[in-house]
């Protein structure tokens, strides 16, 4: 009789998202006298850009033809994809990343999820809190994170706490953690960690053997000296640190799926290369992103696309600074948005960040996400995101300061 | 100091593919005076059809306006797709599989690594052998294997012998197995397995608690009556086994990635939906086929796409029943390429598939995969693959038959 993998069974439900829509419909269905706006999902909403719908269409047409028709990808990814990534986001930096440590794929989520793999069952993870889940999930998945407690935790994560009172940047624990994820600029609570910040965290990894899994998604947000794109701009950061990148949220490939993972071939940890292990991973149990999407990500390299995308940037960074400004103005404490996306707002005391959800919803009819569904450090806050248009998030922010 | 996976240094050496490209190379630079001719990898080389290429197109635009642009997928895949592989591939076989029974996927290969996970460290796999690497590799790095033998197998899976004697019809193991992995048509024999032979394996599993993965990757190649094009024609495989399909073999998508999964809902082991896990799983760790590449897919199902993707099939078959013909025509013993683009030769008495593979290539210029590569039961045997062009499968069956 086969047996399942019992680790499944103690994943938290998934409710965060299923809850807002929930309440979201019965809102609806009570009639309301506001239309509803949408600031919660962090989706990207403007259309791809016109280099790359043209590098789209002309792969496609490659496509179509006998002699330019292209099959299995190579393993890694293609090559001119590699090296305009290594050129542009490395070397333009002054970051040392070879074409054979860049391993495309479908994007930062799967990379995240799936590189606990090469790692052994018994290594002690670290997270942020509050946390992207998935983190989280593909650590229960695998069997490393232990029982879950009523408060949310589970018993063998530690669990690094990013408050208002710490800037929203993780300090070393205090015991040794084997695997530690960072995200910067963060998600969700659109706070950057500093150079110095992160020069000790890579400094913590060197002296432990730990190993960093440093998810850059929002990197292209990064509107502040001080604050490193990558985290090979830090010291010894080659010996420690894979880097996960992704092209959803600065070239709007949500739709089209595209991201890498850098593992540099110096990290050697029981005498085995991670960047080895990995590429057999890749190999063995990965096909390689379409090679119509992979001409995409390089056409976001050119000239015009570096142009282009740095427009999407720019537009949602208006909607962020709006949000920002006018938050604070109305008294409100807000923090994130400037190298980021996401605005993470205090809610008013007495309030849980879901009371201010219901709150939000059925005052403003405006929805957000409550910080509490991200973890226990989360609660009391709520994210706020700005991939919408101009004009609802504008109208959104009035809604909200005329509470 | 973290510890890496240690099942992967118990991963045989991929050396099959890098080895012939190293013989290859070695004998192009000999100087040889007949061009090579490759008939090794299972690599489609005929374009997009038109109708695909339309959908892309399309599709692309409408990722250029504000309006039609989509983001992130849902989590099983699109609807328009699910409804479409629905109602083709099965209820117009007479097969229920629901909507939310079928999982869009980057392709069968990430499929067919990733399954493994949702069930228990423990599970005894049994395989074919000869078999499709990944089923193997993936459990290898999930530590159900066991130990690397000096012949090639793992000490912990039940290897089915497929040979010339039971018709290279895998046969009922005399113990117990958790997970079996059947491929009909079969990857690398080009023999298919009966309805009759396939619901012996489906009561089996039924009697014993077990799960089929059956990887149906290459069912558009089926030309004969009695061979099941889905394992859902045999009676109650609905409880026990789980589909895996492409597009790229049929409709020549190995290089734009896109397959799918059917996991029925009433496969219920430990009290637990399967259904529900691998939902649980793909939606932590996976984030759907781009938006383009699903509107091809359901291209694939219209009347025109139908009729092209059966003139790609066609094509391929041609060089499958040339390739048959002459070479029995010739004295050779050959299996498959009936239901199959695979041809299985048997290579001359006295002689391993290595040995048939040097003598191929420099006498004949011509590159196949050698039988033993797949396992110790493709020892004497050599894969043969109708992907080529017409002109380059006659001159390499015509060289051989020269020999």
């Amino acid at each position: 009789m086969v047996k399942i993998n019992s680790n499944y069974e103690r994943l938290a439900g998934s409710y965060l998202f299923s809850t807002i829509a929930k309440k979201v419909r019965a809102f609806e269905e009570s009639g309301p006298d506001k239309s509803i706006i949408r600031l919660g999902i962090g989706d990207v909403t403007r259309p791809l850009t016109p280099t790359v719908i043209k590098a789209l269409h002309d792969a496609v047409d490659e496509m179509a033809d006998e002699k330019s028709f292209r099959g299995y990808a190579p393993d890694l990814g293609y090559d001119f994809l590699r090296r305009a990534i290594c050129e542009n986001d490395f070397a333009a930096r002054s970051c040392r990343v070879d074409e054979d440590e860049v391993f495309i794929s479908d994007g930062a989520k799967p990379d995240s999820g799936n590189i606990q793999e090469i790692f052994d069952g018994k290594c002690r993870i670290a997270v942020c809190d509050p946390v992207y889940p998935v983190y989280v999930d593909s650590n229960v998945m695998a069997g490393r994170a232990g029982t879950l407690g009523t408060d949310g935790r589970y018993s063998d994560i530690v669990y690094l706490p990013c408050t208002a009172e710490n800037g929203f940047s993780p300090q070393l624990p205090d015991s040794v953690c084997d695997i530690i994820y960072l995200c910067s600029p963060n998600n969700p609570t659109g706070e950057a960690m500093t150079k110095e910040a992160l020069q000790k965290w890579v400094d913590y990894a060197n002296a432990n053997g730990s190993v960093i899994i440093f998810d850059a998604a929002y990197e292209a947000y990064i509107s502040e000296e001080g604050i490193p794109h990558s985290i090979y701009e830090c010291s010894g950061a080659r010996e420690c640190a894979i880097e996960l990148r992704s092209f959803s949220k600065n070239a709007g490939f949500t739709g089209l799926r595209l991201g890498y993972a850098v593992v540099p071939k110096d990290i050697i940890r029981d005498g085995v290369s991670l960047n080895a292990l990995w590429a057999r991973r890749h190999s063995t149990k990965y096909n390689g992103a379409p090679y119509i999407v992979q001409r995409a990500g390089e056409a976001v390299y050119s000239p015009e696309g570096k142009m282009e995308i740095r427009g999407l940037v720019n537009f949602y960074m208006e909607n962020a600074s709006y949000i920002l400004s006018h938050l604070k103005e109305a008294g409100h404490t807000v923090y994130g948005g400037v190298n980021s996306p996401y605005v993470w707002l205090a809610v008013p005391s007495g309030m849980t960040s879901w009371d201010f959800f219901d709150y939000l919803l059925e005052r403003a009819g405006v929805v957000g996400t409550p910080g509490s569904g991200f973890g226990a450090c989360g609660e009391g806050y709520f994210r706020l995101t700005s991939f919408g248009s101009h004009e609802n998030t504008r109208e959104a922010v009035d809604r909200i300061c005329a509470l």
